[in-house]
């Protein structure tokens, strides 16, 4: 039996879930993998906060006692960009090997970490940076390392689709749902990161990287939130046979790449649509395997603390082999994309007024399949028009959004939602 | 670069699968594993058969040839028990790793080639056994090492999966769906293995041993096929909210197994309900990461090859590590289930013939929640009763149907299906 030792940075959520799936595995850990396994330090920032069942002669507020002592392997958990960064690059300097749950600073310095991890010859663990205990990471590096991926997609934003998901089956408002999500636990004090789309396409660059062996500047992805959807326009997908979703897509288009995250109508058969709450999925084609579906919990302590652990015995195995590192490519983001298109109007009840915005769109081409007016009695003001229009370039159709926006009949923002077109 | 090279044997549908996809992919694999792959020699059995594009110089009918020349890696795709375990063990014997996408030969005689593997040091590679591309196998030696696994459960045929849905959503008889699914190559010419469920079985006892850490005697599952599935039974189902899928379930129950594959009626928003066509999915609940669902292509040439190939490089990668094997466990099976259930009786049109089905499963207190019968005008002996019974114990339904079985209203032999009720 090895005997091998960890030290964490942090002991939050995922931190205090390690701590324990470690207590309580601990044999079964060591029965499957040859290794035995302990915390040797953690750091922490307040040694006086309630930690529960942690041990506290191991938590120490000084990060070198945790970086420089003799433990195998350091478990950043601290999350963002800054001090993680510099922790974990100054455990690569000391010949450590680094695991993290952290997409933030992967896709802020990812490239930057992984060159110097190759430079001395140790490796980063990121398997619960994306879906949290899904081993998709793994998936792509290790179960499909033959197949050519021609697109990954999928919900990897928990909090996003436990908002969405409670406001279209118990009717919700958006305020409702959020605040619903805080007292769960599946939405931060500020929910910025998550609703507004930055979590989910941190992730994405890790997924589309990972896929199709890229090195990508961050900040690439094209990326809409989900704070301007509105129960009505649930209600609208719902009766029109779609379910709305905040979903993540990379494709390579060859020259280009189309890398967006953003909410989406799905039909309701569409493989996604079934996703529910706090759940993840990413599904992803490849040219060998046809098409797969991961589907499990995408956040809280113990499924990622399961997918941190699982990296920690794979580098404490020695199962290192070289670290490759991708060329950093000039790959452009696809300047437009098509789509099908959901658009509501806030609106003045009055006569016209869905021919004004039928014949704005129809002057550039944009294509109707179906058009509604929601009027609301005794309140003018309250009205809406929900158009669905044709596969269109996106380009073209905000230009005609943009113009109806400045019709005088306009009583608020319009609401443009992309249709995600079922493919099996 | 590494070089390394495999020999091959067998030259099916999934052999020539590999040949295909390392040629297509021979690039992209080497830049993401540092590995240049090739392929040394090919046994078959007949040299004259067309092989498509496989380069002829490397076929040959000498099994020593490909066993004992210099490949690092010998890949078994020939299938069934015999003589698969014998160049399995001639290649273990010769100090080689052997990957192979053969569950028979593992179901049967996986303990003795763990342990000669172990013993020569090697290792033996089987993600492709069970699944298909779908990277099971990995996920819970891997991914979840740190998981206690509480259940296993999936849909892992995928000849039986295409022939309920066929004659579900088209109204196929089960010998039209047999033939369709014989003509689109996913059931054999002699169909026995899968549709009588013993290819579920055989997957289910690895996984069962994967899971929990076991090593079993074969033949431990409790079995059912679905030869006996009428296409009225799936018509009740649709009728009632179910659909019907052929399932496999490993629970570990303490000190017993609960080890079974069987067709099912599952309420129609269960997880494996969404399944279709050739179409695998695996169900897995873990002590930390929660439910987890795993969905693809369950059989087919090349994905099976990309599960093969993973094996491949992982092994040719040095990813060795020690090789863990279970002890042999005399955890017995349960020798009885609970459930509801699904029971069809074919009747003859008489007076009081539900009355009598009911009084005899109510003498043993299984207890009814639906009952109904369909009769049809002018052919008296074509009727049929059909019961939705509670939760009871499989034992005492099965004493109650055998005694129906014996009425002399009955006209044909009873049918009996368990239901899942959904957990989540």
């Amino acid at each position: 039996m090895k005997q091998r030792s960890i030290a964490l940075l942090g002991c939050g959520t995922v931190g205090r879930g390690l701590v324990e799936l470690i207590r309580k595995n601990r044999a079964l850990i060591a029965e499957r993998s040859g290794v035995d396994l302990t915390i040797s330090k953690i750091l922490v920032r307040d040694m006086g906060k309630d930690r529960g069942d942690v041990d506290r002669s191991l938590l120490t507020c000084r990060p070198e006692e945790v970086i420089t002592n003799g433990s195998d392997v350091v478990v950043e958990l601290i999350g963002g960009i800054e001090p993680a960064r510099t922790f974990i690059a100054r455990a690569i300097g000391e010949g450590k090997n680094v695991v993290t749950a952290n997409k933030a600073v992967l896709a802020h310095s990812g490239a930057e970490l992984f060159r110097a991890a190759a430079a001395r010859n140790v490796r980063i663990g990121f398997e619960a940076s994306v879906g949290g205990g899904i081993p998709i990471v793994r998936a792509l590096t290790c179960g499909l390392v033959g197949d050519r991926i021609l697109e990954i997609s999928g919900i990897v934003n928990g909090t996003c689709n436990y908002i969405l998901t409670r406001m279209a089956e118990e009717k919700l408002s958006f305020a409702q749902a959020l605040a619903a999500a805080q007292k769960e636990g599946f939405a931060e004090a500020d929910p910025s990161l998550d609703i507004d789309g930055i979590d989910a396409a941190q992730k994405l660059e890790i997924l589309a990287e990972l896929a199709f062996g890229l090195q990508l500047d961050p900040g690439r992805v094209r990326v809409q939130g989900i704070r301007d959807i509105d129960l009505e326009d649930l209600q609208s997908a719902e009766a029109l046979g779609y379910v709305v979703k905040h979903v993540a897509i990379a494709k390579d288009l060859g020259r280009e790449l189309d890398l967006r995250v953003h909410p989406a109508f799905l039909p309701k058969n569409h493989p996604l649509a079934h996703v529910r709450h706090e759940f993840n999925a990413v599904r992803l084609k490849g040219d060998a395997v046809g098409e797969m579906i991961f589907h499990g919990k995408g956040a809280g302590g113990s499924p990622t603390a399961s997918a941190v652990l699982s990296d920690i015995i794979d580098l404490v195995k020695g199962d290192t082999g070289p670290v490759h590192l991708p060329e950093p490519v000039e790959k452009p983001v696809a300047p437009d994309i098509e789509s099908e298109y959901y658009l509501r109007f806030p609106i003045l009840d009055v006569p016209g007024v869905i021919g004004l915005i039928a014949t704005a769109l129809g002057n550039r081409g944009v294509s109707i399949s179906h058009a509604s007016a929601t009027l609301v009695r005794g309140a003018p003001d309250k009205g809406s028009v929900k158009i669905l229009a044709h596969r269109c370039r996106e380009s073209v159709l905000r230009k005609s959004v943009d113009e109806i926006a400045r019709l005088p009949v306009l009583t608020g923002k319009p609401v443009v939602l992309r249709i995600l077109e079922e493919v099996t």
